[in-house]
């Protein structure tokens, strides 16, 4: 299990071990098989990439909506590699440098894994990386542009490289001919279904058994589609907790406006 | 009661009193339920963010029409969180400053937030933070894209964050992905009844008994829907106070005028 | 009257009357009621200005077409008020500075008043400090979001501002948000009657008795709708007076292509 | 007449007499009442400007397609004027300026100007001075508002400026508001008749009276509207007069393509 | 003859002869008539420049279809003008060039000509010196205004000078004001008999007699208009002489082909 | 053959040996005729640049599909040349560049090759080097018109340059004026039969011949249109051959999707 990779690794340098730790905060669940097969995909990745004379550079993007878990997934990937050179490219870490600054440290990430004879970069929430926004749309070209050729550059020298990277804007990936430039993609799917959603709680102490009973009860009964990450429904657990006289309620009217949201209708 | 709650305030370090206290200049009038709920509803977030292991993390953002008291109320929950760090992000601070000087200055009150075993931020006015305008749109990108990631960004070291924001632009805000970077929204409304109109003046001193009645029945007999600010209420009112002689019908006038624009019918 | 009232001020410090006084270089002419309701309007909140408590910054925007004497009413409502602070902004300061220098200035203007009790600025013709040009649009920014955010910012520490401003581009002022930051509006009115136009010329010395029935007669029966502004009236008076020996036909000439002009027919 | 004007000039300081010499460089011929009329137009405003205490300022555009003599007009009644201070603002004088070292240089002229009791500065060419461009469109907004702001501002101690300007763009002037800032605008027409090209012919010695009958009949026997500039016709007759042998014919030719492209059917 | 002409010139100072004989290459061949008479007109024009002194300055622009020979056409009639100054402006010679240094560098070109008593320029390839492209489109806007004042700027103290320019986009030209700026145009037409094709082939030595008949059959028989450049033909008879056994069937793929394009048919 | 071909190279200087074998790291493969088509033209043209007097410059474009083997045809077509002078001109060599740093970088390398008598430039992947992105859409117009000046400039003295240059989107070249500027066009097309794939993979040992038989009946009898290139071939047997178990299917699945991709059904 993750919990036991994380112990494992003990790689000879280069990982940042906390960061990709916070990553995974919560653990990964295994609220759908979907979780385990995306988990599996990526160690075939990572094998090839340690393995295969003649892809010694292998690109994959997990992509999905906001909060369903790719970042703790891609990070998982990547610690469970166990190979030498393990490092994040995330927005978070260049908050208020220049486009050319963050172009630059972004490029050092990748100079370094080349020193490795096989490495690993994680490239974090791309879309926020770039500066995206959609009215304009606006976003940083110089980011782009340096990211799609550092994606694209063969190592030489015998070295391999494996880049994992996230995004919840597939289509606007494929508007700038982002997407083209991974050799896979994985979506990381949405709970659909009331079984989803209690898997999904059954760690985190909200409800005792007969609540749990009311509120999958009224899930099922109520005409609504289900539609929720794991990370936002982590948050409405934990919103609705404070109110412990209110909870059941409070918990399913969040709920209901969150799927609704997902599913563009509010 | 409010006022009350600023006299106990007596935080270890970092909160900037007197700047909260004038987003508050004329206290918190409780003119419809829907004023404590909105209190309410932040001081279990307030708690949250105390306790809750799972989410250090929260943001929650106030929005509504021009005037109806989002900065007041969301300055309210901050200096009632009687947090050892609460702290203002306003356009009037940065009134000048080049767009990296203020992303700067923004990240600045972050980094000390972060300091702080729990911490309070407010984020007063995004619109005007971002520099928007509708013609174009233009706004600062730098700035939104800074305020999108320091606002996801996870504090290190179990230090605990809650973010409170505000903006009366909440189509906008959603046009630029902003919404989603919101746990939670919490809409503030305008007063749409002659009662919540009363229950706003009452404090006042502006009409006697007698000039209530007339102007509560002028107001009720007019078939005009009732749409104003508790903001925009209060600045009538003094205007009128002006000239004594056509107090009412003054009043009346421009109480009946800001409700049309408020309605989009100037 | 008002240029009695310019002899009376007297102010302590800070007023720039020599400047004010080019404003109002031709008089205020009563040639409509509506003249007096904006000085006495004025009147009002300036007195607002002086004793409210609540409202310890008021601000207002005159507008109206070009050349209709909004600059001259500003001027006049900021002189009478006998505030010991009264400054101006206007583009003619500011030419051919950098955005960011002419942000700086304003600021100071505002820092300065700031520290009067009470103060009265006057800023005049926004869309052209604005730099606004239609097409595109364009308009500098900086200087848009730095005058909202002056323009609504509370003095602190019992300090009391009144803001005057001035606009010939009310649609645009509302496009780009900026009417919202106003308190209130004054719209300054064009002539559209024939007496109104011969009130405006009254004092000019122009026509004999005779000239001004012919003159008179000619308008009143031509099937042409009055529209003009009183600083126009003024420069055609005085281009027709010019070529005595054909005044009256080219005063009528200039006069109903003006008012073609505005009412939007060339 | 105008020859004699120039020699007669001899104003104190300030007339750049040269080039406003080379701006009138083939002479005023007069093959329309309407030149004299606008020659007596301008004289009308040189002497307003001179006089009436009521507008120290005086601005005026003289528009026309190219090439019909818009600067040779301006510019002989800035000579006319007799004022001890004519200057010209032309896009030759700034080629290779940037946007603000031009402005710089435009605000000087009349920094200058506001020294002379009495002064007159021509602008010419203005579209080409906001360096327009109708792709986009694009143009210097700086430029723009720096002239828009000069051409308002009224000169204090009671200085007199008159300033004429010419365009070829009246449509762009009137998006870009600038048009509205002049007080008068006098249109230089295009020659329309065969008789205004004969008028204009008169002195070039270019066809002797045979050839012009021969040229004439043909002009009026064929179905093509005229519409030419005196300057297009200038050239014309001079390229014309290089080929002694195929003078008539290629003048035919070459005048009735320039009429067609003036009424756009090229 | 051409060639004979670059024998005989032997200006006092300023020609670049070099850069001129490279711009005609493969000489002049008259595939048709119309190429001596833009040859004779250019002559025309060179005597006009000359001679006139109502017109010391003339410009004159070459356009047509990419490859029909619009440089080596303007490069014979600067090398013939027998001026003692000629000078090339061409986008070669300002390869990495900021915008300001190009202006820069064309300005200093202007200012040389004016020194001489009479000189000529020749411009290439305008559209490119602008760095022109459709999408947007985009161009130097600088480079663009510092051209369109210097083509029309006439030169002072009896200076006269020869403006030659070419470029393959007219109605780009027309569209940026910029065919205006020309006194005269000269239409360089492609090669559109079959005709045309062989009188341009016949210095090359590219097929014996009878291959001439074959691959002249072939091109009447088929059903194809003929559309192609003189520079195109030339690079299309070098391209099929590499493959001496397929000579005939590749040059007759190769012309279909680029007669297919220059229609707009690929 | 290529791997031949490669050892024979002996340049006297300047050739980037190791930068050009990566770009045929995997071989060619001859999976069609199409593919010695493409180096049997390339060859042609390396021979007229070696020895046409007429053309001492010659462009061509490979343009195709992502993944069809551009970049590796166009190497080996260089490194075959046999000519001294051969260098890359390729976005993963200016990562991090400015824009004019770039040009000036891509300058130099023209400059070093006129220095060879006869020489060969590869321009991989304009589009790239452009900084192309499709939302805009946006390019470096700075680089954009430098190549274009590059790709057109004739070497002096006697100086030879073939230019090879790669690109996967046509259109856009097109669009950007840039297809013109090349002498000819080289298609490089996709697979589009089941032969070519087995062509493809013979030398990958990754089905045996039972496997093959099983993959090849399963892709005939699907109703889906091969659409796929030679590179995403190779990346999908590497990728497939990690999970023994199930490699057929595997590789099965991602040929379709990938197809499918190619044909825009995705
Ligand atoms: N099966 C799971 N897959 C992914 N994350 C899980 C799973 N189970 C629990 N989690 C927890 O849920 C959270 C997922 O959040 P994460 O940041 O990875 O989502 P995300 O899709 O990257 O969100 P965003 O769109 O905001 O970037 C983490 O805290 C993680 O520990
Ligand atoms: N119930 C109430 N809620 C909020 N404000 C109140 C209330 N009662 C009285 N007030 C007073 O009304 C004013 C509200 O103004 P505030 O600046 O908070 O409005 P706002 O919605 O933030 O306006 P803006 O849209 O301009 O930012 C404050 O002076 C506050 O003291
Ligand atoms: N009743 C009046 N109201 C305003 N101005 C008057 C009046 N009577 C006379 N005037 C004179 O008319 C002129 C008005 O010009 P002013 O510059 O104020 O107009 P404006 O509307 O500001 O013009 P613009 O749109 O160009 O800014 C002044 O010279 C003023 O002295
Ligand atoms: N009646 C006339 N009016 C104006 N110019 C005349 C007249 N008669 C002769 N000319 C001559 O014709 C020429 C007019 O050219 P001018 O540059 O003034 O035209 P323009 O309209 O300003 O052209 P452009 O549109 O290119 O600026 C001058 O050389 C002038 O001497
Ligand atoms: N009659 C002719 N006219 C022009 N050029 C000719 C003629 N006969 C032969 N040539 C040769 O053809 C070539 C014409 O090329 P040139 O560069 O002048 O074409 P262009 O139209 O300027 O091309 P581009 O559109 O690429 O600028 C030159 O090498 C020239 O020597
Ligand atoms: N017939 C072939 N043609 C081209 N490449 C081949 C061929 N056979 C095998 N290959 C191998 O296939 C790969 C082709 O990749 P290459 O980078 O040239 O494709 P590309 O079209 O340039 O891709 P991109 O569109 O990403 O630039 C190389 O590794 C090359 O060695
Ligand atoms: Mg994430
Ligand atoms: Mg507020
Ligand atoms: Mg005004
Ligand atoms: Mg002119
Ligand atoms: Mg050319
Ligand atoms: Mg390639």
């Amino acid at each position: 299990d993750f919990r036991g990779a994380l112990e494992e690794v003990k790689p000879a340098f280069g990982v940042a071990e906390d960061m990709f730790k916070e990553c995974v905060r919560n653990g990964i669940v295994e609220w759908s098989p979907a979780v385990q097969r995306i988990l599996d995909d990526g160690k075939l990745l990572v094998e090839q990439v340690r393995n295969s004379p003649r892809t010694p550079l292998v690109s994959v993007l997990l992509e999905g909506p906001r909060g369903v878990g790719k970042t703790a997934l891609a990070a998982t990937i990547a610690i469970k590699s166990n190979y030498p050179f393990v490092k994040l490219i995330a927005p978070e870490l260049y908050v208020g440098m220049s486009e050319s600054a963050k172009c630059n440290a972004i490029t050092k990430v990748f100079d370094d894994a080349y020193k490795s004879p096989v490495a690993c970069i994680l490239i974090d929430n791309i879309e926020r990386l770039l500066e995206y926004v959609p009215i304009g749309p606006r976003f940083s070209n110089n980011v782009l542009q340096t990211l799609m050729v550092l994606i694209n550059r063969v190592p030489s020298h015998e070295r391999r490289l494996l880049i994992l990277a996230t995004t919840s804007q597939r289509m606007v990936m494929n508007d700038m001919g982002m997407l083209d430039v991974f050799n896979t993609v994985l979506s990381v799917p949405l709970m659909t279904t009331v079984d989803h959603v209690f898997k999904g709680l059954s760690n985190l102490d909200l409800f005792d058994d007969e609540m749990s009973n009311v509120v999958r009860r009224s899930l099922i009964e109520s005409p609504m589609q289900v539609s929720i990450g794991v990370k936002s429904l982590f948050m409405l657990a934990e919103m609705a907790r404070q109110d412990e006289d209110n909870k059941m309620e409070n918990f399913l009217l969040m709920f209901r406006e969150e799927c609704m949201k997902g599913l563009g209708q509010i």
